[in-house]
């Protein structure tokens, strides 16, 4: 799999310049790259209590994402999957902390535990007050003393990130931070491996097969489940978390996009879980959205946590930052009813003899020139555009009796209506937009002629079709302009457009625009011929 | 590939429902499924100019993801990548539309111009005031006359979302969209396909090759070309967008996830677009996000809109919406200086007969034990516990000259020191915060044995090692509970500890946890045996 990407030990550091440089100004980075890569806010004061996380990169937007305005003081970026040095970390800590100290919040790795573990020490020597809490929400071997941290880490972060932001100090903010990894449980699923830049793709999970119960450095889930559907996906995972639930209390749900799956799988998981199980039990939910994610795996996972009330507040509370998605209420969908009108009012058939007697001519006109104009269409597209007018016509004369023949505002909108259903495809619509916009023009008292330039300019302004596309257009435009002088002159002016379409060498619009110029050369547009032929016949 | 699904037929409606429930009320939906799904915004009353858009599904957030305070009022989806019909966009149109009218903001594609076109017409029967644009951003081809609606369409939304808020009218509102729609170029980059779901994958894009100038349905790039790296992928798309910019202008860029990139290769693409030909027009940016997707495709795309001042401001004006990620300015990334300190204080040598000669002794002892204790470890580990620990001791006798004996806080400190840089690995570095954190509480006026047991406390809680976990803690916590009563009894303790390891069968930390219970059976853990010798040998 190829990335985009530059040199593979550049990833982490040009990723940090991206997300600054496109922050707005609310965060810089300490010097010290290529070994150092420190995120830190730029309206930091250490008057609060600074908040530190991090660790292996790939995780993005953790933790470089969260830091700011009410959640993280700084983030420590390692490299891809690998926890960031002593030194980085303990840059980190001495960069944003004051008088109010230091908190930790690092994810349950053996190597972000060591490295963040002894920059603690090291800050600690020079006077700083430090504490650290492991993260370990991960749920997948539910008789695992080191459970992981996962994507649970995120109420930890926004938790205390309001907490410190509000004033909160040292040992209050730790003890929120240890109730909320206490109570918090996670577990992800995916449909398929990531891929570590520069490294070969590992083809560990055969088709119709899930892991559940992954970390978030790509190693192999705890079970390689069965894969038919979203909803046993969500069953699957909501069994693991269920087992912890206490089914008097409410929880949050965090849904998180492992990085892979779409935005629409994702809104089709949101829906699964908000229907699952325990779906009664979830007041709120954070996301869908990716937070936490182990570079670009197909997968998801879903954290749960009763927050109390207090909690609740600081994970609703205000943050700038748009990597956290917010917290919501879950609703049941509400549905509104259709609004009226959608059914097409059924005009009044009524006669007029003269109508009748000119629209069946039209009609006739086009059903003779079937074959001429099937030909035409040939050279240029699939031969069909005779059949397609006559057919139209046809019915057109059978429904003549239930048109409203003397009403001739409501008979365009009619005819528009007729076409749009017999004819099918794009030419169909476009003829009844131009019939019932003319119709809604003449309705407000335009004069015919009017009317029908009114629909040619709406049906211009959907087909996108300009004079000289080689289309009706180019027939039906110069006949209406010169309708004015009577039929004989518009029939004149359709037939001079129709004929310039043979040299029209670039078909711009319509199925023509996708044929080879050379083709083109010498034919005329078949739907511009039939305009043509139209008006000469209704001249003649 | 498989997707996180259910039946094909109702992906649509069920990422409908989950983005509703999610949005925590502030989204419901017409009744009509499955044929009419439309998203409308439930605090709307109609006094504004409503704003309706939509078209074909799988480009997720887009375009329910944006109906809200501040952008659109409805959105009407279709089936994957597929038009919605002409009376989905009318319920969606008659749905919000009041006496202020409503704008129809539509991409440029065939089947949602025809039926958002027909609706309008529809629409306008009813006495409706509806106005129509056709978003046409892409700039794959610079001569072709229909060009495609991509992620542009988002400046469009924001600004005239925001202008609707505000009250403006719909003459207003239309002529912005135009303004907006015919500044804005936008082209994509992809390094695979997407996969329709329920579809093959089509594998179109050889490995070394990317698709420029794609639209967003999945259909082929305008070219193929050679992909080396990010750097050369954006200066190919800037190559393009760069034809058309007006060197004197700032432009806006909008820097769009197609879906599958990984949120830090999109950071990276981030970096090099700001650093790219154009960066230094690049004033502001919106994202890196997914915006307007298709599927899970592993591409990008950056459109850019040189904003007047007005329009600036209304892209950044505040909306509630998670999708929309906010406009930044574009700025130089801010490098602070390291914080001091980073370089541990060495401390000033100095002598002390009994000490040098007790630290000498624990050395030997840990020297002479070097065979056994690797012998123990092959059976549960890979066999150097023994050479580890050895090796340390022998370089600290080879450092005693340096290290400051007569000031015991100090000194402990520069073990921890020594220890974490020849040691290495987590034994090391849990070591050396053993030391530190030992030599701390010594410092702050702790007898020698509570400060042993700060270090206990410390190490424990970053390496995880509780009692009976079946590591050294299992000989070095009972010591140094035993070392009031003296070295005999802590020694006595120690073995005692140490020998208990042997019917420990789960280790719950350190390498050992990988290890089949049987394969433990009767082997002392090497780590406890070592403390175990060592308090034995020195009260010996």
């Amino acid at each position: 799999m190829t990335h985009f990407i530059n040199k593979k030990e550049d990833i982490v550091a040009e990723a940090v310049d991206g997300v600054i440089a496109t922050s707005g100004g609310r965060l810089a980075r300490l010097d010290g790259y290529p070994h150092i890569r420190v995120v830190v806010r730029t309206d930091w004061d250490k008057s609060k209590v600074a908040l530190v996380s991090g660790g292996g990169s790939g995780h993005e937007p953790a933790h470089a994402g969260f830091v700011g305005e009410g959640m993280l003081t700084a983030a420590v970026c390692g490299d891809v999957f690998a926890s960031p040095s002593v030194d980085g970390v303990l840059a980190g800590i001495l960069a944003v902390t004051g008088p109010a100290g230091c908190l930790l919040i690092v994810k349950n790795y053996t190597g972000d535990r060591l490295n963040f573990g002894l920059a603690a020490e090291r800050a600690r020597a020079f006077g700083l007050n430090v504490n650290i809490v492991i993260v370990d929400d991960d749920v997948a071997l539910p008789d695992l003393p080191q459970a992981r941290g996962v994507a649970g880490t995120l109420f930890v972060h926004k938790v205390v990130g309001a907490m410190a932001e509000n004033g909160a100090d040292l040992s209050a903010v730790t003890k929120a931070a240890e109730r909320v990894i206490a109570g918090t449980a996670s577990i992800g699923m995916s449909l398929d491996t990531c891929t570590v830049p520069g490294a070969p793709k590992e083809e560990r999970i055969p088709a119709g097969k899930a892991e559940l119960g992954l970390g978030i450095h790509g190693e192999a889930g705890i079970e390689q489940v069965d894969y038919s559907n979203a909803k046993t996906a969500i069953a699957m995972v909501v069994d693991k978390l269920g087992a912890s639930m206490d089914p008097d209390k409410r929880y949050v749900a965090l849904l998180n996009n492992l990085g892979g799956a779409s935005v629409l799988e994702m809104s089709i998981l949101a829906h699964e879980l908000t229907n699952s199980p325990i779906g009664a039990q979830l007041s709120h939910m954070v996301g869908p959205a990716a937070m936490m994610t182990s570079l670009e795996m197909h997968g998801f996972s879903v954290s749960i946590y009763p927050a109390p009330t207090e909690d609740l507040m600081a994970l609703q509370s205000k943050t700038p930052l748009v990597a956290w998605p917010g917290v919501n209420r879950v609703v049941d969908v509400p549905v509104l009813d259709l609004p009226d009108g959608l059914k097409p009012i059924k005009p009044l058939a009524s006669d007029h003899k003269e109508t009748r007697s000119f629209l069946t001519r039209c009609c006739e006109i086009l059903i003779a020139a079937e074959t001429d104009l099937n030909a035409l269409d040939a050279k240029s597209g699939d031969g069909d555009t005779g059949s397609t007018l006559a057919g139209a016509s046809r019915a057109l004369i059978a429904a003549m009796d239930r048109l409203p023949l003397a009403d001739h505002t409501q008979l365009y909108r009619a005819i528009g209506q007729e076409l749009s259903q017999t004819m099918g495809g794009s030419s169909g619509v476009l003829l009844a937009i131009f019939f019932a916009a003319a119709g809604d023009a003449a309705s407000s008292g335009m004069s015919m002629r009017d009317a029908l330039h009114v629909g040619l300019k709406r049906m211009q302004e959907i087909g996108g079709a300009q004079l000289g596309d080689r289309t009706m257009i180019d027939a039906l435009k110069p006949a209406l302009d010169q309708l004015e002088g009577g039929l004989p002159d518009a029939a004149m002016a359709a037939r001079e457009g129709a004929n310039k379409t043979a040299n029209m060498l670039r078909a711009r619009a319509g199925r023509a625009s996708y044929i080879n110029s050379e083709q083109l050369r010498g034919h005329i547009d078949p739907g511009a011929e039939a305009v043509a032929r139209l008006f000469e016949r209704l001249a003649s």
